[in-house]
């Protein structure tokens, strides 16, 4: 392969190079966060990003280690009126009570229909949820869930902005992921979602593939069939990627702390220490915080569903978190116009 | 940033492209497996990678999907007289007896002195050598432990070969994992080793970075301390990553099906399946037979400690396995000469 090898390489090189030179100059430097407003929040990404990338400095990231983490359910797309995750649990159970009518007489299923949430997470470890997680994914294989979660996400829409889920990541997230790829950083969701749930699409929508996606997990039974291996979905060894959670399933799926997170709610209070407290790398924490009513939602201490914003927020200030306002520092809430 | 990322651009292509054009033109293709003997085995490999590769065929991979795991204990270093993690605990517990000699009157830490590793196997969940990690191990934070980690892999000897275990790679397979990697595949090992124990020497040692090392885990337990974020291992939701478990933990870490598996013995035959039954993608499967007990050590039925190879030599000449002989298929064994 050598020859062939070095002859592609040297096409690849110079047409890089025909490339490069062909871009009209510019006089000034291009905007990597176009969506963005001028001001601290977007200062502080940028100055953030240009410190880890100035070699030769005491700021300077090497690339292996420029670990960025994003919560996602609020963070890269809404969480209102329900986390994503939850609308589709519902659509399932639906179609799980069109097949069995009797599911009607199961209390929590009751709850879900109504809307009757706080009930759902009563008990020690949210028993209801887990309940409906077990009646809807529980003895599924993992391709069988895949499919139901791509139908889902090609079709189902948004009860306010009626337009499909996947529709809704926030434009200028996009541009910071993007950016941070560019400048050799390593993109990762972690997210108290479903890890199943996220990997369907995230390649597609946020450009980050499976193997970079730290999420919640439920158990797995391996079996070798007729038709092939497969993974059985179970109830059991199940792992909450939130809170506390988050830091040990960084450690634990990726093994390094990251030097960048972004988060919006006190669920990723932990997962912001992780990464900036005590570093020895430079950092950077950002909180979303959810301030536009008109355009998308405004909410904090009280949130409509998942979300609470208390602590973090009260903490920023005095750890250097950066506090986005949707509202100020966002010039588009929305990826798809 | 337009511009002198641009100018950074151009200068890297235009010395990308001189590099190229100074090499000597070779009359033949270069091996890209020079320590293999031309043969079955190596042959496969080279002819997976290149209908992986050749674009507008029926069996080319694309990049995203090109994901090879390989076992570590037996199929990247040896995993005799004990596996390599096993000395580390050894030492380890070494260590703390000089510190609370009492530690000698528990029988399975008698056991481990003694070498009586039949002991510690016993019972349904290897209760003797949980009781040993639990000694070394939990109650640690993540830095502590990497710390002893690495001053063990630094200083260790390999009794029989005298040198430290690190050096004690297959060159092969070293090999094959840079061969891999050039052609657009990403590398992971999945081993029954502890995560936590191969991600302070994979990088460095393989070219694997962290999050691409899928092993066994413990739980954690986050903590903010006065002096920081920390991560004290528990002995609570352990996964093993072995045998069934590899498929189990190939899905939760990197959410894909392999496409290229590489193990050596029975513990490996779950995730050679799962690569291999029934992959809508052309897959390889590979088995490092150890053969050659001058160089190395020779064991399949009955091996000193880990890696009993039955089953799976047994079912691959149907599956289409790759059996390689260290003895017949390997020029040199090692890393370091």
């Amino acid at each position: 392969m050598g020859v062939s090898f070095r002859l592609r390489t040297a096409a690849c090189a110079l047409l890089a190079l025909v490339l490069v030179m062909l871009q009209p100059s510019a006089g000034r430097a291009e905007d990597p966060l176009p969506s963005w407003n001028e001001g601290a929040a977007k200062s502080a990404i940028i100055s953030f990003v240009e410190r880890a990338t100035a070699e030769n400095t005491p700021d300077f990231i090497p690339a292996a280690e420029r670990i960025a983490v994003f919560d996602n359910d609020g963070t890269l797309w809404p969480e209102n009126p329900v986390p994503f995750q939850l609308a589709f649990a519902m659509d399932e159970i639906k179609r799980l009570v069109a097949e069995k009518p009797e599911l009607k007489d199961d209390p929590m299923v009751r709850a879900l229909l109504e809307g009757d949430f706080g009930k759902l997470l009563e008990g020690p470890h949210h028993d209801g949820l887990m309940h409906i997680v077990a009646l809807t994914h529980a003895g599924m294989t993992t391709e069988a869930f895949d499919r139901r979660v791509g139908d889902w996400i090609a079709t189902a829409k948004h009860p306010a902005f009626g337009k499909t889920y996947d529709q809704l990541t926030y434009q200028p997230m996009q541009e910071v992921m993007r950016y941070l790829r560019a400048n050799g950083f390593k993109t990762f969701i972690v997210s108290g979602g479903g890890a199943d749930f996220m990997r369907v699409w995230s390649e597609r929508v946020y450009g980050i593939p499976p193997e970079q996606v730290v999420g919640s997990t439920n158990g797995l039974r391996y079996e070798l069939r007729d038709t092939g291996p497969v993974l059985v979905k179970t109830m059991d060894h199940i792992f909450v990627d939130d809170k506390a959670g988050k830091p040990v399933g960084i450690h634990q799926f990726i093994g390094r702390r990251p030097v960048a997170v972004f988060g919006n709610s006190d669920g990723d209070k932990a997962m912001l220490e992780y990464g900036t407290i005590g570093n020895p790398r430079p950092s950077l924490g950002v909180i979303v915080h959810h301030t536009d009513g008109a355009r998308e939602y405004q909410y904090d201490a009280q949130p409509k569903s998942s979300g609470k914003l208390v602590e973090a927020l009260k903490d920023a200030p005095q750890r250097g978190w950066t506090v986005v306002s949707m509202k100020d520092d966002w010039k588009v809430i929305f990826s798809s116009p």
